[in-house]
């Protein structure tokens, strides 16, 4: 009945030996719903951007060493030769001596390599009247200065985000390869959940997990398929469990992994195949009886039924996992602050304690870390509630008032 | 052709002035698909949660009195009269001298008012010694300890976060009402832009702002309606602005609104209906050509062609009204960081200018900010690479190496 547990630092390690997370699978989406994926390959530039030199201004197309010496009262003369439009490629020259109108955005006919502002002109006909020189390549964007043609537009693992879909468009691009979002299969267990919905039946609770969990899943760019409830049944669980490992990627279950009699989880988990149930209960508070197998090559964490336990192991050891199988190359980091302890905060003897806290701002501006306020690891509002965690070493009996900590914010 | 421009903040208060955002409509959706929306109701908890009493142990359930007293050497002896299961309510009572076995979940029987966990019991038969003395409570869930019934669960514009879903499903809750995703056109215009796929025609660019805005809406939790390129006529843009007016609830065009004689949006704005524009151009640099009109009642923001300038004025001015429109109380924050200007950073005369910067960490382990190096408001690479921008008001001609800036974080 009692085991040796294993600490957090150590199911980790076995976890990492036992599966190493690969993104699944890689699909093409169209540019205009890439926002937010996941790329998938290193994407080189097909072609310069802009494609041509192109004007920044409105104004004329000069040879710039025919506007030398040009200033406010000794203006020099040119002779308009034509207009460049915007759009179109122009076969007008700029030879010595003449100039072409342009407009923002065209690009440069030959023999052109600087444009003069509109306002540093005055035109009379076709003889122009230039009021300021320009250096070779003023007001001249050239071709490939935004994007060069073989650059690395982006990187495998980066996230989309609308620059990234711009430099794409600009290519000319219209798809893009992105990592495929892993399923994850969400099962809670328990003879006394039943799904929201139909009223209670006496003595019964409504379930949490499946649906916290499943937005967790989400959270984590992972599809999340639903399996609702399974009675504490060991052919139930077998059967929803086989259908769950041939439909998903990877598996999330709550409850049924206590040390009561009816704890069957770790049973079945091993009946299914190799490797079965490689950490069964882990040195943490909450969260202890954590089981993890891996069966046919994909990962199952067992949470327990608590539901802020659950949730928070999904954090802890879940989450990473996910994250790496939908592509991620690093999952993002919690943003974490400074606080001092608001009061004395106790850890679980000889095991890794997390501890929801909230933060409050003392008089002095500094901010102190509060337990929030419940006894119940079942408490589901805790979490919501909480404005981060703070995490308690196996050897550390108590964080001291006063005492620096560091809060993960959620 | 030389118009005196609104300030940033002048264009804000007109802005207000002529539109106010609200959400657009409300929908029920299912609790699983709730994810990252927006509550559009305060929601108060239709029940107590736990419903009952639970054990919070694998134990007995006792009359607390009647354990005062038990000590290891001198243990308390009791009946056992029956076993308490998970999801089920038992017609069993604790009368005094009896106890009843409960496992972790079960609701408490009538009469008993705590639990002893088993590894301090030794059992005979139907005799139950207690090693350890119990308080009333101990080891016991109350009705209505997490969420109790009225408690406000959810509050209209909080973002709906796995734990808040938890608590809904806990009160038997399957759909919520959030506030409907925003429908917003996404409108380019210009004869010289192409969409991407086709092979580009001579002097012609991809379009880039179609794509960058339509993933920038979908950042605002707002649902993007693209509309592709129309080019600089008159009346296609009338048409295709009266056509997205109709079917949006707020329109994003870029290009058309600089100072040359093609710049139609304006004009185009201005024929459709009340109140038309209110803003035309405004102190910034970049995007000073930015123009902003309400027709029917709806924004439209006619933002530069320029696609850097364009998303930069999108953040600065649309982001906070789209926000407000899909539901958001408070818009999220930009990330801010403290740093020291790496080198002399030089403002627009009179402009309220934006500088994206890369942030290096000097030996000291300070944050250096550099301006990203490109001349180019039209380079999309810039935002892509930046890490952020800093905002350097009307007054200031430069930020000088050495001095403290604000970089908001992309």
């Amino acid at each position: 009945m009692f085991r040796k547990l294993l600490t957090l630092k150590e199911a980790q390690t076995v976890l990492y030996q036992n599966f190493s997370p690969k993104p699944v699978d890689i699909e093409q989406v169209p540019l205009l719903n890439a926002y937010g994926r996941i790329c998938a390959e290193d994407i080189k530039a097909s072609m310069d951007v802009p494609p041509f030199h192109r004007s920044t201004v409105d104004g004329y197309v000069v040879r710039a060493e025919d506007t030398f010496g040009a200033e406010e009262d000794k203006p020099i003369s040119l002779q308009v030769v034509g207009k460049a439009q915007v759009g179109q490629l122009t076969t007008i020259k700029v030879a010595p001596g003449t100039t072409v109108e342009i407009a923002t955005g065209a690009p440069l006919p030959k023999g052109g390599d600087a444009v003069v502002m509109f306002e540093n002109t005055i035109r009379k006909n076709s003889t122009l009247k230039i009021y300021r020189a320009v250096a070779k390549g003023e007001n001249v964007m050239k071709a490939g200065s935004d994007i060069r043609h073989g650059d690395v537009l982006l990187q495998k693992g980066q996230t989309i985000i609308p620059p990234l879909i711009g430099a794409l468009a600009a290519t000319g691009a219209t798809e893009i390869a992105v990592f495929k979002h892993p399923k994850v299969a969400v099962i809670s267990t328990g003879g006394e959940v039943q799904e929201p919905g139909k009223p209670l039946s006496p003595g019964k609770i409504y379930d949490i997990n499946a649906y916290t969990l499943t937005a967790a899943v989400s959270e984590c760019d992972c599809e999340p398929v639903y399996f609702g409830i399974v009675p504490d049944d060991f052919e139930d669980l077998k059967k929803t469990l086989r259908k769950a490992l041939a439909g998903a990627d990877a598996v999330v279950t709550s409850g049924g992994v206590s040390v009561g009699p009816k704890d069957l989880m770790p049973k079945v988990l091993n009946s299914l195949g190799k490797s079965g149930v490689i950490v069964c209960g882990i040195a943490v508070k909450p969260g202890n009886p954590t089981t993890i197998a891996v069966v046919d090559g994909k990962p199952v964490f067992a949470l327990p039924g608590h539901p802020t336990s659950a949730l928070l192991i999904f954090h802890i050891l879940a989450k990473p996992v996910l994250f790496a199988m939908a592509g991620r190359i690093k999952e993002p980091e919690y943003m974490r602050v400074e606080a001092i302890a608001g009061e004395r905060i106790f850890s679980a003897r000889g095991r890794r304690t997390f501890v929801t806290v909230n933060l409050v701002q003392d008089k002095s501006g500094k901010a102190r870390a509060f337990p929030v306020a419940t006894g119940q690891s079942g408490a589901i509002t805790t979490l919501a509630k909480a404005d981060g965690f703070i995490e308690i070493d196996e050897q550390t009996q108590f964080v001291d008032a006063g005492e620096k900590v560091t809060v993960c914010l959620f």
